[in-house]
């Protein structure tokens, strides 16, 4: 189908039926903003049901909730506050912002990315206007993609909306070392809104100001990127398009072998995000992972695999999965002055040779006076050696963090020291390994490839496949006819479904097959009627949305019939009983 | 206990084992913000799924997700934008600034409410100065507590937080009503975090910046305020502080036949708020319902009942229970100039005197060309007998919203007919009736009314008697000792149950006391042990936290149990086998 045409059939379905629509309508509208409608909010709390099942429960993952808004020095330390950017630039008539890279996209390729000044000069040497008024583009310059505000009165503590959940995880990294025993690996996720402000959104629901991300962030030794699960995924095969390599099917053993993943705990995370996104419903034929090349992936990262859905826009990034070293929390180490490491044991202690750093309180004493006692701990707490390495025996001043200042160590304020020690075991910065799902693409993906369009009696006929998991209404109850008891009938099979904690549409206006139609096109998967039969066999019938096969059970037996069908029973099995 | 000794413990108690701790605590921590840790996170997951069974499931209300950021004229509409604010001093030495009616709060009652010049002329006279630094204060000046943000570059569209879930309701009214197929009533609810940007934040999780609010929009009959479920409730007891009359114990029945509650349905949310917070594990001798009065309800709202609930810092409010009437729909509708009505059909037309506004297309369509179509349609859905009867006979221009404008219609520009029509029914504003949830101070609560200090062996002795649905593990599982296979064994069943989709604990590192305190901290509700007696019986232990009276179960049977206890199975009646 051609790709506009498609997204629009598929964005009336979505406002019509309650899944999505753009937010603030009765105010004109916000672009970049989109509201989940009854249908859409329950598919998204069924779709993060299951990656909770597969990362708190599965995994063993700790789930934490951080707030939305954060203070200054969190995005100073992750970069978000220097680098988080995109070139603008306004028209000089109408004062109308652009992002620069979408006016000359046309012009050149991987726009996105190019300097400022580069920008300049194509939009300069290609003649690119306003195309609202035909004025001139200004410079372009820098524009911080984070929502900024005000945390209490005055200006004096700035705060932005997080762009992404992992900070929260990141800055609590110590705390929950300690939560989870002082052991590694151990994981920590977190599920909640992220906020981009986007100069120029388009694209529906796949580039918004604000949207849902599920993230996990496996703490693990430097050391050991092994998963004791590995064994379980080493024969998924999936689709591939490494950054180095052939594209095609390879499983994940072979994809191991051939050293296409860099590690088996990227490739396990690699397998278990395409388990998940099949199990909601992502169509197998149009999903890939695709490999960072060295010129696109983070400059701290060492492997980086997206899962990439095809759509009507193209092959669109639904999750990430990377290696993010031990980038993160050294960086908040240093911003914060705080240790971030974790505590490795040796099995025995040993005797070895350390350098480390030795305050001289008679120098700090007097130099730093209350903050002295924390210039010397944020001091011993470097790393003795490395600092050594760089300084190449000539000493020099150090600059420590002590709560929000930074104060400089004169280089006759401490000495490194190399003795003998026994040590007990050492510290370590953990790496990182960061799946991170947008919910958002997943769901807008997820409905789109279960869209289908058939005919009815000549007419168009809209029919959506969700898995049922993942289908908001798990059955439609109808009487056939509003009449002769057959509504207390259904109600009552109703209220027990609702009692076994199901969502159901009890429906009794309209023929049978309009309201068959409406469940199809919110993609319930089953639809029970009661009819006159009904009151003499004690039956009603339960129809499968997909195959429209019919079939009749006992009222007592159709709460539990429909959980097993939910659970994975085949319907086909029903018929044959 | 003395209150802020148990706040400490309880706070202290929560950081240790992962309820919550304050945020950003690396870089000095920020006033007013808090973290969900993994015990906590799981808490809320638990409350809020309960909370979802009763209003998705259980009143068939509609679940949706709007934006946390919303434009400015959905808080001009809502009053935010000119109300939600609190008076602010600043120190005029040290430049710090203070809630103004905190400072005197020791020197008059109810200084929460008094104008600016009242709390400037207080200060005055009791010559309060800043606790900082001795300085003298500014004027008061109103400070909104709405945190501000950008939309996109430059600051021509002010966004703000949302400081309630409820606006995304209301602006989504018309959406919603053709959701729910054009009838009354229908329920929408909406769960998720809010903001409020507070000058001093105090009293831990009470008074936070960033908060979750769970809360339900009624949209009814104006006429009808009876709800079909209310004999369900009407002789559930309820501890009840009315507004006029004596305070007591009521049903729910005696309660709205002595005219305490003003209607049926505000009833019915008041006892289907005491079942969830019973349910969810606040002491029902510390629970109360208290009667907003005169001088306390929002100017439109027609009744409030407070559930209060007794803590450390004395009776807090949890849930508020409102009556709304048409207020919020009313001004969405007044400043977006969009229609937010639903039409009740009557059963046979009438023929009725009606007053309309008729537009004159050759005045309006020179004068506002483009917009003309537009203003018609805003003019015509009028109240033309509000307008008639406010006019009494004599024309006026009338300002009608077209989008972001306003525009004024001459006097000329339309008449004001009265006229006999053959009616099938009529628009009626409906009412709202709003129970809006505190997710975090219910957190608060259930975790101190759950907070159990006793002795073993004459040491403390904590014990957190969560529910069972609200514990954040359900099971802790360990072998007696980890070597001679009952590791295996006791890992085992540890997937078993993590199978049924049961969070555990699986723990094999130190005594079995130790252990069984750990989870009785974080109120594991059962224990499951496996010892060398297992290795001959098949059967392992399950200790109960608040009994700690122990059972042998077959380990085969050991999930199915599990699920029964949590269910509500007494664990005395595992006993009797």
């Amino acid at each position: 189908m051609a790709e506009p045409e498609m997204f629009e059939k598929v964005m009336s379905l979505a406002k019509r039926r309650g899944l999505v629509w753009p937010s603030f309508d009765i105010y004109g509208g916000t672009a970049g903003f989109f509201d989940y409608g009854p249908m859409g909010a329950q598919i998204k709390v069924n779709i993060e049901d299951i990656w909770r099942r597969y990362y708190v429960i599965g995994e063993g993952f700790e789930l934490i909730q951080c707030p939305h808004i954060a203070p200054e020095q969190v995005f100073q330390a992750s970069g978000h506050l220097s680098h988080f950017s995109d070139l603008l630039v306004e028209c000089q008539k109408c004062n109308e912002p652009f992002r620069a890279d979408h006016l000359i996209k046309d012009k050149v390729e991987n726009a996105d990315g190019l300097p400022a000044a580069e920008i300049d000069a194509l939009i300069e040497k290609h003649g690119v206007k306003c195309p609202n008024c035909g004025g001139k583009f200004s410079k372009a310059v820098p524009f911080n993609l984070m929502f900024r505000t005000n945390i209490g009165p005055g200006g004096r503590r700035p705060g932005y909306l997080r762009p992404e959940t992992a900070q929260g995880m990141f800055v609590n990294f110590m705390t929950l070392y300690r939560f989870c025993r002082e052991r590694l690996p151990f994981g920590v996720v977190q599920i909640g809104s992220v906020y981009r402000n986007e100069i120029s959104p388009r694209q529906g629901m796949l580039r918004l100001r604000e949207f849902n991300q599920a993230e996990a962030e496996v703490f693990i030794h430097p050391d050991e990127k092994s998963h004791r699960n590995f064994p379980a995924v080493a024969d998924d095969k999936l689709h591939l398009v490494p950054a180095h390599g052939k594209e095609g099917d390879y499983t994940i053993k072979e994809a191991m072998k051939k050293g296409l993943i860099k590690s088996e705990i990227v490739a396990y995370y690699v397998a278990l995000t395409a388990r998940y996104l099949l199990e909601v419903g992502i169509d197998p034929a149009r999903l890939r992972f695709r490999q960072h090349g060295d010129d696109e992936m983070a400059h701290y990262a060492s492997d980086c695999w997206d899962a990439e859905a095809n759509t009507s826009f193209g092959w669109i990034e639904l999750v990430g999965v990377a290696d993010r070293t031990d980038f993160d929390l050294s960086e908040h180490a240093k911003h914060s002055g705080k240790e971030m490491q974790a505590f490795i044991r040796f099995e025995e202690p040993k005797v070895e040779k350390v350098t480390k750093v030795v305050s001289k309180p008679n120098i700090l004493g007097p130099l730093f006076k209350k903050d002295a006692k924390a210039v010397k701990e944020a001091l011993e707490a470097l790393d003795g050696e490395k600092i050594s390495k760089h300084q190449k025996g000539k000493k020099a001043p150090i600059k420590v963090k002590v709560g929000d200042k930074e104060l400089e160590v004169p280089a006759d304020g401490y000495d490194i020291v190399e003795r003998e020690e026994k040590v007990s075991g050492k510290r370590v910065t953990p790496h990182v390994i960061e799946p991170s799902y947008g919910i958002d693409r997943i769901i807008y993906t997820l409905i789109e490839h279960a869209f289908f369009e058939t005919k009815k009696e000549n007419e168009p006929y809209l029919v959506l496949r969700l898995r049922p998991g993942v289908s908001p209404i798990k059955a439609g109850v109808f009487p056939l006819m509003a009449k002769d008891g057959l509504s207390e009938m259904a109600w009552d099979i109703n209220e027990a479904l609702k009692a076994g904690g199901l969502r159901t549409y009890f429906d009794e206006s309209g023929t049978v097959g309009k309201r068959y139609a409406r469940m199809d096109e919110i993609g319930t998967p089953w639809c029970v009627t009661v009819d006159y039969e009904s009151k003499t066999d004690g039956k009603a019938t339960i129809r499968d949305r997909d195959s429209t096969e019919q079939v009749r059970v006992e009222i007592a037996r159709i709460p539990d019939t429909i959980c097993e069908l939910i659970g994975g029973k085949a319907f086909k099995d029903l018929l044959k009983n």
